[in-house]
């Protein structure tokens, strides 16, 4: 990076520099970028976590030869050394860490304002804010990718009404995201969230995971993987019978309150931990969150419940209960790997901005006729994206024969 | 039993007596059938492999009050005890292990002179014969289940065709069925029978697994529990890079040719082992296939190139190679788990031969009006066939409470 | 092997060969012995097992030109195809299945008869029997071997005494022994013998393993590995708590008893399930040993508490007990490993009967003044051992360099 | 704790209570001996860690009637709000982190000026200057602890050469003690360290450990756990076999260097990765120390062969070399547990101090007769202390009846 850059710029460029080194496939793509430049005259307004990945798609793009503006999409993940550094390379990043509800949707406004071709969203509200409001800009919007569920949700609901008006592309939905993200990057970091929580010893602990969707499922494998006796609570009944055939103790929360030492939900639900269960917990339970929304422990339940509070380390808060039993709450019941650790790890996110990366480029590429409506990433982006990863660690993939295409082929 | 039974049915009795402990699902349904005779008047034709499973399903269609008729859906897996032991508990079993095609497709005729009402099919044989050669007694058939992808397909075809005549509910499509059999059952099978065919010490080995589906995941995740290394051949670039993410090595069949101590195939694919990989493999190699049909493995090709071949182990050939070196084949290539070992535990039958009695009894209980066509596994049943073997395993479910009905229903 | 032999020498002679493939060290001790002739004009008396590893150790001590006689340490655990294949072959080999008492010490004065120079045994019956008969022959021994703890103990003993007239190497006591054979041969061939005997499922099961010592350790992980949930049963509490650390459940039996679905015992103690135990086990518990001695289940008051008992499966009984609960017990509570598998796999096997080879040979050659005690195995033979295992195996050691041989020793 | 504290030592106390809640054993004796006072009159000189957890050993002597003084083991372990906290609560604490070399030695000379009766030591820097500096003081010291390898090695260098003039119980080579700190707390605590140093993903990735003792042997299984493919280096054929056995790859570094993504070396040798490893890993190759000593990776080498350094995060340097592959570096290549995480947990601590306090008890108590040497922990302490961790997790211990403990003794 020149000189003349203020400390925060370079600290943000080395923090992205460390990110590209581990999305090996988003940097092959940017190469390739660089020499074909399929983006040119491309306009893009992303509205994305302003992280050190997200960085990395952005430089990427601009490689391609499209420009591209950047807000955050949500005020409080914004690392303001890597928008300072975006901006010292060229890149409009309109975010600053903390910014109020009002410069958060001004900033959004002024990505609006430089008339983007293409969306990508994390949560839709660049999409919607433009429905909204800017019709004008809205009639030059080709199409758009979203990032998460909470977007596709919202996205899905606005074409049933009708109101969308032109078709997004939900990376979330992509296999190379969500059978990944969840599974790997959440299990992983969940307990590393917990590790810098609270320094405590994993191997023998008794570990009680709410849920058994991806997320439950990449927790408890990593908590067994660190020596943890693993208890499984589920309500539906399936994925309860897997969790016990794959060696998992399954109970209802309310049988393992008394003897779990840790906690953590991945559910997707209200209230999975609640006044019944914090009164039969053993002293010095530990209490964490990985579902999206601070809401499946009820930590307003536990705030009244509690005689007292004291914060015990950084992250964790030691509730007394009347009986004098201590509660220990991480990171006020929020994400987890996000309060306490930082997140997915690069390695998961190179696959889910490939694909955004890989997608827009089909989109300016291909211009398919697609409807007003939430749209499937195209398998082969998906597959390409996999086979991309699995190239970059360095395993071969076996090719079908002659043969075998024959024999599948007439099988079907 | 009662006494003045033959040897040979007293043998199949105590046997059918065993896989009922482990069956405990399906003995729940039978003693609640026992009560509620919810199949009086019921006549039902079955052609299942008639084994100590199998025989407890159509003991418990008994119990319920239904007429039931049995014949072989394969003549070599016919359990003669077991014939023996149903026909002196009052079953009429047509079935000889060994029988040749002519008496084979007799028996399945027997079954069909009895007038059935429901079919009960493991690859769909019944069903053709039925509407191929009896169009008299198919106007009386209400309606049929089928176990097998093998005879989903078929059916599938007949009902794309228009010739289907009635509906055929998809036993083979439940989820406490697919999710379970080949992922804990095939899993732990495999392994079962290459240590039943060979004895030697997993520790240590490196095993090389072709295919990633349920079955492949299962082979590799019990081949790992025994100590192996475990390699995944995929032609899937996402399963391939899921192997990677789950600790696996990812490797060509070519690259894992020459450092492979055992190589187990599964993946519903021709010649995945042939000629090219025998030529890398080193000294000893010992090849196996879990797949359906036998033709994972080249084995034509292996008796091509071998110099001499000679039996060494009950289940094992070697092949002896013109540069002296020495592969050894279990069961001649065919399904190593029921080659050289037991098929599928009792426990997992258990499941798909509960949705069978369930689906059994709400065809003639709700009488539901289906098309002429492969349709589903109610998902009612599919869930109660989980939650009866969770709680036979002594396991609790947990409820969703009215606030957390609310929230999941507000959010969606 | 040439023509003219029976058929049971012909099945012999396959199954030698088979465990042959598997033995890589003593097959590559024996290919140089072929050349060196070590033993030349050494006559050995071996009293060991007689199964087909034996025959790789008496053949490999003809190849290097040793005379060697053979009888049986145990006299159920002949395999009367491979004597018949070791006669053929030339090794004098004195043993039937099934022998009497009588005969099993009149084929051990067979082998004194020889007038062996040095000893093999399995026990110590051929030492015990040397020194309490032939006084005349005892003189012309120089030293023995023996390969298990039993019989290390009674040879201690001996010499404790002062009558031990010549001294022996503990086999038993390599390290390549004791730290491979417990953990990986039983761990394995105790779940293998489950199987075998019952077929049943062991993913989702509760396993409940008496004894943390090498063998429990070895059970523990390998039921962990095929999906069970396991409990370790312990009196010692720091292996206890190694348990604890390594994530499996810690109980006392009476704890464990009513949710175990199988019992393994291996703790080298009395009576550790009775009574006590068996009234609180549910329906269709399954209870299996893997300890030496067959008292660890407490089978006679099993026996005694039953109102009846039936043969399930080949080595499978089933007691009903007053209550009606059934509990099922394999192998009569002898060894499952043996009782209802094969025992150790011959890759164990190979590691112990080198260490058995290279001993003798260390002894002819180098002619070590030992005292008339039990000797360990030079340190040298046992890494020597595992030098040639690992290479076997394709894998490479890191070898220190100059500097970090220095720095080791300056540290010292 | 009492108001008027500065806030450096509410931090540090709030602390200190964080990891007695993480300390059951040694908070049930600091409870016990509240009532018994069995320390009363006594006192102790401890040259040790200033962290969270020494502060609950030296509060529990003070609780148990001893006056003890506490003094750092390495200047730059302190915690200065520990230290604080430690000298409001009336524990005299001299320790500043970062005092230099002339500080840190006078620090120990006052713990000497308290004339202790019993020391307490982390490295024998007490002992020694004990016994060099003051023969007054040295008369009236009736025994010492010893808490690491490194002070036992040279406090038995003292004894050989006969100038040891009290007995040291080596509290580091107790059972609950080695057999727990290196296997679990290294081995989770390294893999913390480098999530914490990289956020890197271990799923997927290949990480070579070097070294197959404890730490490695810990390390191994919990990078395994993550989901990682592991391989050993070892230069000691037999744990070579082990750790092949286990179910690793085994390979010279040499081999290894091409293909590793994380390299972890625990051997306690030096330039286990050295000049000739660089030049051929891959771009992006992380390094990092689990060792004592920062000697396993050979960094000046490095510098030297480098082009280039940056620090790229906290605790990470890039190295670019000549050929444009960077390598990465965690901690400078010391011990990254404590260099990136924050070293052991709690829980792990909690058994070698309990070691710690029941030895002091024992020695003030029993007054043992004990030669001028280094001393092993009584067996009785070692056992109760696994007891009592074994009950805080609430884990029953089988007791051994009357007829077993007569067959035990009678087999002996």
């Amino acid at each position: 990076m020149t000189s003349g850059k203020s400390a925060l710029s370079e600290e943000g460029y080395s923090r992205i520099l460390w990110a590209s080194r581990r999305m090996p496939v988003l940097d092959s793509i940017k190469k390739r970028w660089a020499k074909e430049k399929p983006l040119t005259g491309i306009r893009v307004g992303a509205c994305l976590h302003v992280t050190t990945e997200t960085a990395n798609l952005v430089l990427a793009i601009k490689e391609g030869g499209g420009e591209v503006f950047l807000c955050a999409s949500n005020p409080l993940s914004t690392q303001d050394d890597v928008a300072a550094a975006l901006r010292d390379l060229g890149v409009p990043t309109f975010a600053v860490r903390g910014e109020d509800r009002n410069t958060y949707f001004d900033n959004i406004r002024k990505i609006i304002d430089k008339r983007p071709q293409y969306t990508m969203d994390d949560g839709a509200d660049l999409v919607s804010t433009l429905h909204c409001e800017r019709q004008d800009v809205l009639e030059g919007v080709i199409a758009g990718t979203e990032e998460t569920t909470t977007g596709v949700i919202r996205l899905k609901a606005m074409a049933r009404e009708g109101v969308l008006r032109y078709p997004i592309i939900a990376v979330n939905d992509a296999m190379t995201k969500y059978l990944f993200d969840n599974r790997y990057g959440t299990g992983q970091s969940s307990i590393d969230g917990i590790l810098r929580a609270t320094n405590c010893l994993i191997a023998g602990k008794d570990i009680v995971v709410a849920g058994y969707g991806w997320c439950g499922r990449g927790i408890a494998k990593r908590a067994q993987g660190m020596g943890a006796r693993v208890t499984v609570v589920e309500v539906d009944a399936i994925k309860a019978l897997e969790a016990a055939m794959d060696g998992f103790r399954v109970a209802t929360m309310a049988e393992a309150a008394p003897y779990g030492d840790i906690f953590i939900t991945a559910t997707g639900n209200i209230h999975v931990i609640r006044d019944e269960h914090f009164a039969l917990m053993k002293d010095g339970a530990i209490l964490a969150n990985s579902g999206h929304f601070n809401v499946e422990i009820d930590v307003q339940a536990l705030e009244g419940s509690a005689l007292s509070k004291q914060r015990i380390r950084e992250n964790v808060i030691e509730y007394t209960m009347a009986d004098g039993r201590r509660l220990l709450l991480i990171g006020e019941g929020r994400l987890v790997n996000l309060a306490a650790a930082e997140g997915h790890p690069a390695e998961v996110m190179d696959m889910s901005f490939s694909n955004q990366a890989l997608t827009l480029e089909w989109l300016v590429k291909s211009k398919p006729s697609l409807p007003c409506d939430v749209c499937r990433v195209p398998e082969e982006i998906d597959r390409e994206v996999a086979a991309l990863k699995l190239s970059s660690m360095g395993f071969g993939l076996e090719a079908l024969t002659e043969e075998q295409q024959r024999y599948l082929s007439s099988w079907r």
